[in-house]
């Protein structure tokens, strides 16, 4: 009773503090960590029209001159691949690649996905389309220790993986990196031969089409995948859907392929829920489809650990959800130790009574 | 008195608390935002031979095979630069450079930078020699309000940048984004035209040479900015330079160049100061070489701003150092939050005491 009194007292002295706080003089922008571009397209589902797309259906190459955006082939695209595969082979694996040293034929390597869809019409694509890529593309790669899988969670799993300098996901690889956030289709009897105005995305004679690539790479990515892996899950979906869903990528095409012999198996697979600052929790470890997860993953003799926000995440997720209420304390506690740090003492103590905000949260849930 | 005797009490407890805190299941490698490839070499100084380099003096073309790290130019040079150019405009375009719709040609850029360097000694280049390239790669480029310049904090500027989706910086600019953490030098007599060995990188009768590219990209990204615009500086330096430096880019490039008139001139400049966690405070605003600076922009007729450490930057300097101690108050508030927000209660509410350090300190310091 005390506790709650006192606890009101300290909120209201807060609150006095903070409307009065100084305007900066200053203002930016927040940092936007997540300003990464692939549309995670979910394999068994329709696609999403939320992407505003101004087709340009009747003229023929929309390449030239002035930009249009279209859903057609990525204009560029063999340029792109090629600039990507010298960037990684010869900048990118200087820093933090240096394991290996057999550089890769990138011109055939695009020759060899160009062949199997240029003149072709994308709708007869099917999981073995681009098995011949993907096997030059990975020859000789074992990630060890270090690889991790996403799933509702590219932005946070791709800005925490560094681009590979920390750990390895799907697209910090040589095969899928030089087609990531790129699009293309195959058009017959076309001097191109690539579609750039518009590609159906959603085949209905033919499902696998659409998953040619992108399942199969990430199929070939977890069978190259040893040790101790994490796999990157988001707790607090608002689209209804759970954490661990049957139809996922995760669920489809890596979670049945991780090896289970040999010396290049998969021993312990760490699931990391994470929960978005101002979101509610949804789900988390030992919960719902987790429990179904861990049995899935115990079943086929893999060890299993979940962790809920594993610190180092919770403070990139604050870093990008800068505006967030659940941030806002952290905010403050690092602004006082920086005032602190720069003037001897903090021109705002007052604020650390906003710490006191977090023991009265605990007081008065502990009391309801 | 009685204030320092709680501090001591509380600040045993926490130490108490802390020492039997229980160990995590789960180990991960801290994030690693700068891992970021640009070499930042100064103007006018000597290069720092801290990277160490094979080079294979004695084969021609180091660019197959096997990969081996030399000095001289990138392999794939013209690849890269090609692929960037096509993914900036029309990859990047879509997402946030959507107010030009004018493509650039890229084979026509490349050969201008081409024209300039191959077959040509690398020490005869001087402040002239891509001005037909930027002139082509920049034109129609105006920012404004949010350019943003760097000097000594390249990773957290560009981390902060967004590249380009929140501000712009030189290398979110096609002009430099095409050559940015890349080598080049020419070689006359040659078949490929090409040093892919060794670049000198230090013509002792010619500084400009090793200026050329670089300090024409920064003047000419100086001359179309315009509005508000922001430089990053860092006020903890460990090299004993000062914070604004004769002889940085920005002092010799960027401030010299900035428009004072007509309609796309530049009105004010914001000093952003970073201190680097954990390491001492060596200049803050309104102190030593800023207060020079200061002068310099006002004498220009620019309206001038300083500010220490803008929350926006200290939470992202935070989720990169993660290891740094003055990071860990926030990073215990958070933790302890995010408890609460999953399971109700923290389960380490005795953590809240960490935050009654930062009085503590605000405490001792005043009493000294």
């Amino acid at each position: 009773m005390y506790a709650r009194m006192i606890c009101m007292i300290y909120l209201l002295v807060l609150w006095v503090s903070l409307s009065k706080q100084e305007p900066r003089n200053i203002q930016l922008k927040p940092p936007n960590l997540s300003g990464q571009y692939r549309i995670n397209v979910s394999p068994f589902e329709e696609i999403a029209n939320n992407v505003q797309i101004e087709a340009r259906a009747n003229t023929g190459y929309p390449c030239n001159g002035t930009f249009t955006k279209t859903n057609g082939t990525t204009c560029g695209l063999k340029e792109i691949m090629l600039g990507r595969c010298y960037e990684y082979q010869y900048i990118k694996r200087g820093l933090y690649l240096s394991n290996t040293t057999d550089i890769k034929n990138c011109t055939e390597l695009y020759d060899l996905f160009e062949s199997e869809v240029r003149y072709k019409p994308y709708c007869n694509m099917n999981m073995s389309t681009y098995s011949k890529y993907f096997e030059k593309a990975l020859a000789g790669v074992h990630v060890i220790n270090r690889a991790i899988f996403w799933s509702g969670t590219y932005a946070i799993a791709h800005t925490y993986s560094g681009h590979g300098s920390n750990y390895i996901t799907l697209e910090d690889t040589l095969a899928a990196n030089m087609l990531d956030g790129l699009m293309w289709c195959g058009k017959e009897n076309d001097t191109e031969g690539f579609d750039y105005v518009s590609c159906p995305n959603n085949c209905k004679d033919n499902r696998w089409a659409d998953l040619a690539f992108w399942g199969l790479a990430s199929r070939t990515f977890a069978e190259r995948v040893s040790g101790e892996i994490y796999v990157v899950l988001n707790g607090s979906r608002t689209d209804g859907r759970p954490t661990y869903r049957n139809g996922s990528y995760f669920a489809e095409f890596e979670l049945p392929y991780f090896k289970r012999n040999g010396s290049f198996r998969v021993t312990k697979i760490n699931a990391l829920v994470l929960h978005t600052p101002d979101l509610p929790v949804t789900e988390k470890c030992g919960e719902k489809s987790l429990v179904f997860l861990e049995k899935l993953i115990r079943d086929a003799q893999f060890e299993y650990n979940c962790v809920d926000d594993p610190d180092e995440l919770i403070m990139l997720m604050c870093a990008d959800s800068w505006g967030a209420r659940e941030c806002q304390v952290a905010r403050n506690s690092l602004r006082q130790l920086w005032d602190i740090k720069l003037y001897g003492t903090s021109n705002a103590i007052i604020h650390s009574l906003s710490f006191v905000v977090l023991f009265c949260i605990g007081v008065f849930r502990q009391i309801v």
